[in-house]
């Protein structure tokens, strides 16, 4: 079931474009020392291996952001300057070729140095994103907001930076509003999402570990997206970039909104299930990670329901009492032998 | 920030209520073979102890419904059948003293037999619960549908078994709608949530592997309560039950809807960070594994954003160039060495 995505202006970020009927893109962010060039190219190169289509770094200090053509050059994806406060890290990161930067205008100072960099941004063509994070919301605006950080004033942050830049005629701006609630970040975005028509990056921010990022993750920027609502994601993990992009395409796969590799079906073991599941799915999901043409894959545990429960499968197994069934489109094609039947599977997806 | 829940009916399973002002419970499904009782018995203590509140049970045949008093009296949570088509299953299920029944009345046959069932478990007060599955609907209500498994076509098959047992003015019903298309669930039950005021079950069928199924359901099962949808979940993993129960209260958790335990936040490393988060944060998410009371805590990379960005949790740990610090409430508590972080940690939290 397709979802009707929220209408946003287009946004070009390097070779890619997000917003408008542009899909929705994967974004990591590097946990190298960016100083560190060839232990930054090295992870780049390994998370767009993985699917990730453009990549942030942190930029800390001068000689960081002076590295930044040297791994501009050396990388094939849209490269992202991550700065907090300092306008000449933001005009040494536009001179160095960037294509976006990632700062706050309201943080930057006088008026004079916002200018310099919108004007860095403006000649270079590269958007800014507003990148507002529950735990830092301005004072003022926290003060408004009876001290609480809401939905509300995280938008009404957002929007004073927008308007800084919409001041200086800038427009090429993508905006985030990133909580570690989830339901303050769901409900910010919404807000926003109604407020203004630029691209909104979506992410819950200080998900936690692996397993509870993804939990949390999935379930925030999974509902948005199933509202319409985001044109480029971030999952957060307490974990390497590679299973932050992993699972950033788990969940545009799931919503339909993104096609890569394989999607797995399998079913619940139950009292019902005639054959030993979990390490079979496993297997199949371990045997079918390197796929990268989609292709739906059931693993199913009886014979009963499988196919039928099944049937938007491309292909599927089924079991039970050392028989085993391979179906596709819910229909039985061949019996094999139970313990053959993942090289069986194998043998017809490699024919798919 | 709290969730605005759905007014629902309430409906009593054995002990538990759910719907109206109750907490959404945490379901989950047996992978024994219902007949061997000391083997299910033992699964659903398991289960118990990690935070499972009801538990089903697949009923294949008579030998399996027979054994459901036996299973009743050795456990302390209420027992679900699971029953497809057999009135006589569903009799002798009732008979034995479940605290629940899921059936669909409009696969059961005749007038009769649906009459008898629920005429038993009206005399023993138990719900019925009517399971739609995305794989099962009936041929005459897809042929309306141009043989669509569309949302509204699951709502309708779920509002014609609602509608025989209402006619029998039987109105202790839950129901759930699963596809194991995600935005197609999402859709099925918001379309349900309009129609009636039965609580729902919710879940995601078929949603795979540990780690893909746990993404697909937090998605779907996510989305759902943080619109207020849902009043029982069950996450359906092709892994051990045990890993149903302890994903599902993670989306409570996350949701604020239930407290249990620890709330781990964490922030994603990135070049600012100055510690060895990865493996900190793995060891603090399973040194505070077995805590019960709720508590929220933080693990963060950088002493200059970690307290302040991690304001909410109750304690929290960061550190850098050898020193490591332990705050409360987003104020630095004292200065530690980096090496005693997690035993100092584990200290404060034993003092709370």
């Amino acid at each position: 079931m397709d979802i009707a995505r929220r209408k946003t202006r287009v946004v070009s970020i390097g070779q890619k474009k997000i917003g408008g009927d542009n899909p929705v893109l994967v974004q990591s962010m590097c946990n190298t020392d960016t100083k560190d060039v060839s232990a930054t190219v090295k992870q780049i190169h390994e998370l767009q291996k993985h699917g990730c289509e453009m990549v942030r770094v942190a930029v800390l200090n001068a000689s960081a952001a002076k590295k930044l053509g040297e791994i501009k050059r050396r990388i094939q994806i849209p490269l992202i300057a991550d700065i907090h406060f300092d306008y000449q890290l933001a005009l040494e990161a536009i001179e160095q070729g960037v294509d976006k930067i990632r700062i706050n205008p309201g943080n930057i100072g006088s008026e004079e140095k916002v200018r310099k960099v919108v004007d860095a941004a403006k000649r270079r063509r590269i958007p800014i994103r507003i990148g507002v994070n529950s735990g830092s919301i301005e004072k003022r605006i926290l003060a408004k907001h009876r001290d609480e950080v809401t939905p509300a004033a995280m938008a009404e942050s957002a929007l004073s930076h927008v308007k800084i830049l919409e001041d200086l005629q800038f427009r090429d701006i993508v905006i985030s509003l990133k909580a570690a609630d989830v339901n303050r970040t769901i409900a910010a975005y919404q807000l926003m999402a109604k407020k203004v028509d630029y691209p909104l990056h979506l992410g819950v921010t200080e998900a936690g570990t692996k397993w509870l990022g993804t939990i949390k993750s999935a379930i925030g920027i999974g509902s948005l997206l199933n509202q319409g609502i985001g044109d480029t994601i971030r999952v957060s993990l307490t974990d390497s970039p590679i299973e932050e992009v992993k699972v950033a395409w788990e969940i545009l796969k799931d919503l339909g909104l993104r096609k890569r590799g394989r999607m797995l079906i399998s079913c619940p073991t139950c009292g019902r299930t005639q054959i030993d599941l979990i390490p079979l799915a496993k297997k199949v999901e371990e045997a079918t990670a390197h796929i990268e043409k989609p292709i739906t894959i059931a693993v199913m545990g009886c014979v009963v329901n499988g196919p039928g429960e099944a049937k938007e499968a491309d292909i599927g197994i089924t079991g039970g009492k050392g028989v085993g069934m391979i179906f596709k489109k819910g229909k039985v094609e061949r019996v094999v032998r139970e313990d053959t039947l993942l090289d069986e599977l194998m043998k017809e997806i490699d024919k798919l």
